[in-house]
């Protein structure tokens, strides 16, 4: 037995002091409105730490039973009644409270103290025999499935029996003598089921009740929603023993929920539901449909005073919008519980930004209100919550959105009807940059094979489109232009919809709702900027998507990725013939078509970005991403063969064959890519390089103030960064000597292998800035690579708590952080005040971001629509860190 | 013009303090040999300084040429003649010298300080016109090609005419006159090449040699011989101007080169060759065959008595056997140059040992002689270096050791033609799991693809079955059973064999060089452990590796690979069942035969492993390695439906392919591997947990002593660990009460990922001990694929100086190395004196091996054939440790 020194029982009155890691968060709520004299019934709280001592030992703590008898005996005295009494019995409920909310564990028993004995005091006390059985009769029910396990049907098939007997179309029609009956049925169903007869002592009922509580501590769901959590498992429950008030006792009686706030929109308007002569469960039950409480005001107009009075009260003692249960009996107002309300990612903004204005919180207090993931939310179209649509499957949610249109099997015929002015989704097992055009012509991408950064995903990520992958249960027949999904078959044209931001997928269209921006959105932002120390940078690959991460107020550009300015459509087979030259004069005849394009993307992006940095990384891909895979390939030339084509095409597949096969990898992750390739094939970064010089000079001319920062991409060695540094200043000096301009360009490096962290000090004598490439940093720390592992067994280890997170969402502080530490720490000391960033997804995760700050980088790239996040989670960050240091 | 305060002009006779550096190898011999009062014509050496301030400005230093003019006047002095005398002139020769012997650069000017003005008083001087002219048209040649850059055959030509004319059928039968008459024509050469006439003042021509000396340090070849070789670029070449002496002045003058020992065999014999009446020059030509050097015994016995003496004095002096040039002039010999004589890696344990018997030098000593590598090459047959073969082709040295057999193309084939008595090699585009029994029958293995850790690689190396890999010139046509390299063409049954040692590729039988053991190297072993602190072990995953790696002294197993035991033909099959398995019941019954197989592997392990501790690495590969790859299913699955094909073998590979396709991985490196297998499939690692102890249990009850220590593979957090420990523990219990015995068993992991390296206090919890597989970690910590990065980009990296070295044969020491060393730290700080070792390939490499035990590091573990090798590095690394510590 543990050794304990505390009291383990508290009086509501005795307890505001204690807080809610021993109360619970529904008795410190109790408490702390007893303590502020709201009307309360009376009641005591076992603490957490009874539970946590019975969970370490299996036995209820020493002395437990004698300080809940003598709360009991207290609470009895007050009330004037005794638990059990025969003429006029007190009846109690017992409910559990976790210092954090969390469904799963046992919720309520309502009624306890009954027995057949007291029932009869109560009917007659009452002079309502009907109310007194089926108050009885709804605890032998609540008791004999929460506390002794029986399954709820074998309860229901007694009551419909003797509903059916009656006559009865709802429960209420059947009468005091068939519900005496029915509470005998009952009890022999508790005999039958558990083996022993219904506890007809009340003690026996609360020591039962008390320990049922304890034991849902560890039942299946609870320790689920634990794990999904992150909640410690050796925090325990309280459990909370009250007087019972009762709102079924008449006209003048009632019960209600109460929110302080609309919580849909964050309204400053009491907002709840009222079902006059009602207990609670009857309002869950649904036999009569609540009314608005507002229309109290009508009807009870002095009630409605003093729940306004209560809703203030409480608003402006707990400082946020509450959610209150209440009851009300013979028109008297009894609070039950109150909580923070939970809201809408609309109502959070709103109502923090309300609040602060109000003078009820400060404007730090504000920004700490918000979870910057309800921002997120805010910026896409999502399905409307409220809608009830049937879900068809469930893939990766790849990029957030909701999109609807008609099921397309190929690119081609993807952009075919979309041309004609059809919306369309785009169906494919995986997709290739040759599908490219089929993306950008779709309302969104969902594939059946892939992880989080296979190609789709990226690709519709940075357009910002919806896009769901790794639809295991999709069985896509490319020929039959169908998919399977589970029993159902989508065909070609039929409408189907996905919400990227869960990874939903529906047939059919779903009712959508538009982003929310705004005046609090703008207001809360601001104010985070004024908070914040880090700078928030956008990952953006064309213009279209800099101005949209510059009105979401990015500072500039963080990754501008090249290499998807090779995967448009008319692009793609200039880039394949780059790929294919067998001699660098070859090559470079491809390169010159593809400078110009460049050229125009780059142009575009500064002018957008005008006055801002722009950081672009050169060429990062292995080449063989441009091509067919092998696979296809091979069976294509397999098969042609077989049937004797020697045509062009064919000759055209085999040669493409022979190309793929010589770049195949067997660890492309690992592979031919970065400046790997810019140390061998030269000319390609060259061109980059021009390109990145003539569009600036060029924009120039115009008056644009470029910024252009040029990145050289996976690093491992200071000589590699030297070389590249060589050249792309070699040709700055050919293109400004042409242009008759000049300009300051920091050149820098990802940071993003092992090694270039414990390197760095000698990487930093040749970089002007460190990008940490997080993603794959992450990928060659762990020896993870994403594509393989999500999807395979990366799911498998965040359920099973082998790892805390998933790594590729929120950075792993002690390693690849740790990496990154190592990285600052010799990069700086070699270089002082050497500018860092992160431009890994990492850079949009309010975690990662917190890591950031602490570590000292001076900004953090995010996608555009994660910009906002990023915003307020730099403001929290730094907010946290001066909460730290008080 | 570079500031100096230092002389930059020695005499030989005034040198012999100032060492190697200065002087060039060459010099200090000269200046150390005229020190001790041998016979050396006396000279002077130019500085490599004096060459360092040249490369430095462009320009020769201030004051050298007054110096050398000094150092000239004293020579002339000395030898009572002087540079380009019209009677009696003096002749030079002028030689470069760079600290470390280096081919490719600038080696000989004779005869300088003839001009058509000295060469008559030559002529008269000697009486020998025609020695006189033959000198001076060497000169004009020497100088021409190697000052002026004019091509030898421009000379050439014009002595081809001569030679006509005088209807000669060499060159000593052209008489005086026509060598005069050559040397004009040769001026002419001159003229018209260089655009200058030949230089006839003897200043002149020493000026201009001199330079051109300094300039050859920086010629291409000299350029790439540095970079291979790891020598600095500054480190500059000496000038040797030498008084000639000549050889070729009558039956007792000649010229010779001399080992004190010999350099093949080791055997303490003088060994060289002597040509009487010649300069070296006639020796390098080839026009008369010289005799060994002993027959001067016989011939010219004072003469062979006084080398016999020189030899002697020169190696005790230099405590090493000496290469010497020599050339005698009238019966007097005289000293050309002395040096550490190379020698083969059989000579070089030999005298290591046999001068530490002598006394000559300590064992210590003789432990530093003998390069790590050279025991290699001693351990495996090699293609005789003395044969003369044409190359047919060159791959990736894969396993080392010689192979001859006849070709065959497939592994069934191999194994049946082994079965009736042939020879055979195994030639495939590259191997699978399939081709095991191939391998097996084969001598050795050549592939067209594949980097130095491809299926064929690992296997071959684990057998120590020669192989060569990656051979790009050869294209196999697998249903013609023939390849094509080059022009040339391989047909089943033709004879081949490979060099694994230098990737070489020859057409038929090549003569072999057995593997020299034996006494002297057991006794440089012997003295090797008496020195070092590292521990030895071998890579081993077969009873018969384990005994040969015993024999080499391995202190036990670092590394059995329990895979390998899964890819023989008759499980290979039980494996796939496993794999294919579609419930957990399934696999286990495929795992269930699987067991015994594996126990008695690990038995037969254990037995000759008696009494020392060996380490089971748990399965470790991703899955798919054991099935066919994907494209050729793709292949044969599209065929057959091209065919309609419905048979059952048609389903089957339908099944497979539909399997291996699940299992694809885009980075295998990084996927669903090590330990990551054993947390989804647990029944995996408890079968071979299971198969341990059982084999432990049954050799121990035989009385042999089991010391298996239990590694996981891969692991990245400590959680991995710890739940595999409970399930390594959980069946050790269970065999434990099973067999009525138990066993202490040490339980680690590998450190082969970053991030193992910096949470290793955490992993340190859970392990008993950590081995850093460097393989796995150099590849995660560079981002580097080995498959990928050998023959395509690794090459160019190490060629172009980007990397020191290939990383994966010489461990990286501040990256790789860095984060062992913050393992080490971390590990040992929460575990002190936790163990740790190594066992990826640079547990051969004596670089990593000095590493290894600078780092603190218990063993390395290297694979049998380098267990000598490791043995000798690891003495050298704690030698080299005390000569730090002095």
């Amino acid at each position: 037995m543990a050794m304990r020194s505390t009291t383990l029982v508290y009086d509501f009155a005795d307890a505001a002091h204690l807080g809610r890691d021993l109360l619970g968060g529904k008795g410190a709520g109790l408490a702390e409105m007893t303590r502020i004299g709201l009307p309360v019934p009376p009641g005591f709280t076992v603490t957490t730490e009874a539970c946590r001592a019975y969970m370490a030992t299996g036995q209820v703590p020493e002395g437990l039973w004698q300080e809940v008898r003598a709360a009991l005996a207290r609470l009895e005295e007050r009330m004037h009644r005794r638990l059990g009494d025969a003429d006029d019995p007190l009846l109690v409920s017992v409910r559990s409270g976790a210092p954090v909310s969390m469904p799963g564990m046992m919720d309520t028993i309502l009624n306890l103290g009954l027995s057949a004995r007291s029932v009869e005091g109560l009917a007659r006390r009452t002079g309502d025999a009907r109310f007194a059985y089926d108050s009885y009769r709804r605890l032998i029910q609540m008791f004999g499935n929460v506390v002794l396990g029986i399954p709820l049907e074998r309860f229901e098939s007694e009551l419909a029996a003797v509903r059916q007997e009656a006559g009865a179309a709802a429960d209420d029609a059947i009468d005091a003598d068939r519900l005496r009956a029915l509470c005998e049925r009952y009890r022999v169903v508790v005999q039958r089921e558990s083996g022993r007869p219904f506890p007809e002592t009340p003690w026996e009922q609360l020591e039962l009740a008390v320990r049922a509580v304890f034991d849902s501590w560890n039942n299946p769901r609870a320790q689920v929603y634990r794990r999904l959590n992150g909640i410690p498992d050796d925090m325990g429950t309280a459990v909370n023993v009250q007087a019972m008030v009762f709102g079924n006792r008449g006209a003048d009686s009632g019960t209600g929920v109460l929110f302080t706030r609309d919580p849909n929109t964050g309204e400053a308007v009491l907002t709840g539901e009222y079902l006059a002569n009602a207990q609670g469960e009857d309002v869950v039950a649904g036999i009569r449909t609540p009314s608005p409480v507002a229309s109290l005001r009508r009807e009870a107009p002095e009630l409605y005073a003093r729940i306004e009075e209560v809703a203030r009260r409480l608003e402006s003692h707990f400082r946020d919008v509450q959610d209150i249960e209440f009851t009300v009996e013979g028109g008297t107002l009894y609070l039950l519980q109150t909580r923070a309300a939970k809201r809408s990612a609309r109502a959070a903004v709103r109502i923090a930004v309300e609040m602060a204005r109000e003078g009820l919180i400060d404007k730090e207090e504000a920004l700490k209100r918000v979870d910057p993931a309800d921002l997120e939310r805010l910026l896409h179209r999502g399905v409307d919550p409220t809608a009830r649509v049937p879900e068809l499957a469930r893939g990766l949610p790849a990029s957030p959105g909701a999109a609807t249109g008609r099921a397309v099997f190929d690119a081609d015929r993807a952009a075919e009807w979309a041309r004609r002015g059809e919306r369309v989704l785009l169906l494919r097992p995986e997709t290739t940059p040759e599908d490219i055009h089929g993306i950008v012509a779709a309302q969104g991408v969902l594939t059946a094979r892939g992880g989080m950064t296979c190609h789709a995903a990226i690709v519709a990520r940075g357009m910002g489109k919806p896009c769901v992958v790794g639809c295991d249960a999709l069985r896509i027949d490319l020929e039959g232009r169908r998919a399977e999904v589970g029993g159902s078959v989508v065909a070609e044209g039929d409408v189907v919809s996905i919400d990227g931001a869960t990874g939903r997928v529906f047939l059919g269209e779903v009712p959508l709702v538009e982003p929310e921006l705004g005046g609090d959105v703008d207001t809360l932002l601001a104010w985070a900027d004024e908070v914040r120390r880090l700078g928030v940078r956008a990952n953006a690959d064309t213009p279209e998507d800099a101005r949209r991460a510059r009105a979401f107020g990015a500072q500039g550009v963080g990754l501008c990725r090249t290499e998807h300015m090779f995967m448009a459509q008319d692009r793609l087979p200039v880039v394949q013939a780059m790929i294919l030259a067998e001699s660098e004069e070859e090559r470079r005849r491809a390169l010159d078509r593809l400078l110009p394009m460049q050229q125009s993307d780059f142009e575009g992006i500064f002018r957008a970005m005008d006055g801002l940095p722009v950081t672009i990384r050169l060429l990062d891909p292995p080449l063989h991403e441009f091509l067919p895979d092998v696979e296809s390939l091979a069976v294509a030339v397999a098969v042609a063969e077989q049937r004797g084509d020697e045509g062009e095409e064919a000759q055209r597949r085999r040669e493409l064959l022979r190309k793929a096969r010589a770049l195949a990898e067997k660890n492309p992750m690992l592979g031919f890519r970065g400046c790997r390739l810019g140390m061998l094939y030269p000319e390609i970064y060259e061109m980059q390089a021009r390109a990145i010089f003539r569009a600036a000079f060029a924009a120039a001319r115009d008056g644009v103030d470029c910024r252009p920062e040029v990145m050289i991409p996976l690093v491992g060695d200071v000589e590699e960064l030297r070389r590249m540094r060589d050249l792309v200043e070699r040709v700055y000096r050919e293109e400004s000597e042409r242009a008759g301009r000049s300009l300051a360009f920091p050149l820098g490096t990802m940071i993003e292998v092992p090694r270039a962290c414990l390197v760095a000090d000698e990487i930093a004598e040749a970089a002007d800035f460190f990008s940490f490439g997080t993603n794959d940093l992450t990928q060659t720390t762990f020896g993870l690579s994403r594509d393989d592992a999500e999807g395979k067994f990366l799911g498998f280890y965040v359920e099973r708590g082998v790892y805390a997170h998933n790594p590729f969402e929120v950075l792993d502080a002690k390693g690849v952080g740790g990496l990154m530490r190592i990285a600052l720490e010799r990069g700086r000391g070699r270089r002082p005040g050497l500018k860092a960033g992160i431009c890994g997804e990492h850079g949009g995760n309010p975690a990662s971001i917190a890591f950031c700050h602490a570590a000292g980088l001076d900004y953090v790239s995010a996608s555009p629509y994660r910009v906002p996040v990023a915003r307020l989670a730099a403001a929290q960050a730094a907010l946290a860190e001066r909460g730290g240091r008080k």
